[in-house]
């Protein structure tokens, strides 16, 4: 039997998603957790990785196990055992050949920032521009150049790994800048996201925000297919993984 | 010269407001700072305690100190040097015979509860009641019979450090109960709180939203002027001073 699960973290003091030897990462708590409830060790696939610090409303991740009890108790018994700061939310069976990353056909992350400080109950899920101000109309005539299907290469990091991200081609559809007030969000629909994309999709409309690039530059540096110094990287706090999309359509 | 100053922190990782040996309260990073600022010891007056893991956004203290560069300046001075869950929000010169906690006439406190487990995000500032559900209107008639002037001593904790109390008669002028879907949350005005006795409040209070305690018995405890086992306190993460009110007015 394979589950599909949706779970929430709030990434702050998680070494990310992806199991690490050291332990302390959102894969390697859940999976242990798993481990003790099914009696065997477990091995999830989730839809993909998030970087130390990013946090996630909406992740999914997929494992295999007979279950004769339901969802609604492995529910219950991933509800406890776990840091507070990770929170399984709902569990389901799925087809056999469904898959957290490959079945995926989307994903919608949010980047947050607070135009001077964040108050202290959202410091942790904003980036805090400290004194400085956005353009949020420049922001999205920037964002406007993205939008549609590219080679996002200019936009990526290298591993530190080394290996390499998979095919550069991602097609993005919604690429948003929404202001309420001192709150400025920046919302991100796309086919996929290559190594530190989304934060640096973040990093580069902040600088439009800010004046130190004009919106102008986007296209330029979009078909440059190559990161230069102009691309920075948002701090991972700002960043949240919302939705996975699959084939059965978003659901919200 | 006399400083008014307004603060927000999040209370999680400190032991509290009051200084402290260790060093590790609100109190203590405050005047540490200042002393940097003022280039001497500098000792602060707040309008009252929080407890460890109580939060606050509107904390108010007060401080002399010789300044000839402006409020603005002190600000600027104070929003770094300090940890990022601590926050000066307003800085501002006060009459030399105002003083944070003498000069109050009330405060302001919520408190969060959230049906089920709180999000990650709400997680530090909310009491997750987990499989317990809130009945309101039961919560709202239990608080009609603490609203006016009593004596409060049946919802005071004894300090650690035995100390007693200053005078258990409070007024309450506001003590109601609001729903926003799973958040239920507590707001009280009051001319001032014993020891512990926001938290109390929100402990019994509890008691009667989950059934434990029928909202008639809340003027028994209360007359009964004294602590007894069915008085509970709430866990300090829901707790959240808003505001602290003095004779100019409320301002919000």
């Amino acid at each position: 039997m394979r589950w599909k699960c949706l779970v929430a973290y709030d990434g702050t003091d998680f070494e990310g998603w992806q199991a690490q030897p050291g332990g302390n990462t959102v894969q390697d708590f859940l999976e242990r957790r798993l481990g003790v409830i099914c009696e065997r060790p477990i091995r999830i696939h989730g839809s993909g990785r998030t970087d130390s610090g990013v946090h996630a409303t909406g992740q999914v991740f997929h494992f295999d196990q007979d279950w004769a009890h339901g969802g609604e108790k492995l529910l219950r018994a991933l509800r406890t055992g776990l840091p507070e700061a990770i929170q399984v939310q709902l569990v389901e069976e799925a087809a056999v050949d469904f898959h957290a990353r490959y079945s995926a056909i989307g994903k919608r992350y949010v980047y947050r920032y607070h135009e001077g400080w964040a108050p202290p109950f959202e410091l942790r899920y904003t980036h805090s521009l400290k004194k400085f101000r956005l353009n949020v109309q420049a922001m999205n005539m920037a964002a406007a150049a993205l939008l549609g299907t590219h080679d996002f290469s200019a936009f990526a990091a290298n591993r530190r790994d080394g290996r390499s991200d998979d095919n550069p081609v991602k097609k993005l559809w919604r690429l948003e800048v929404v202001r309420d007030g001192p709150r400025v969000t920046l919302i991100t629909e796309g086919s996929g996201y290559l190594y530190k994309m989304a934060r640096s999709l973040a990093g580069c409309l902040q600088a439009v925000g800010t004046g130190k690039l004009p919106p102008e530059a986007m296209a330029g540096i979009l078909h440059g297919r190559k990161r230069t110094h102009v691309v920075t990287t948002a701090p991972a706090r700002g960043l949240t993984l919302e939705k996975v999309f699959y084939p059965e359509g978003p659901e919200d």
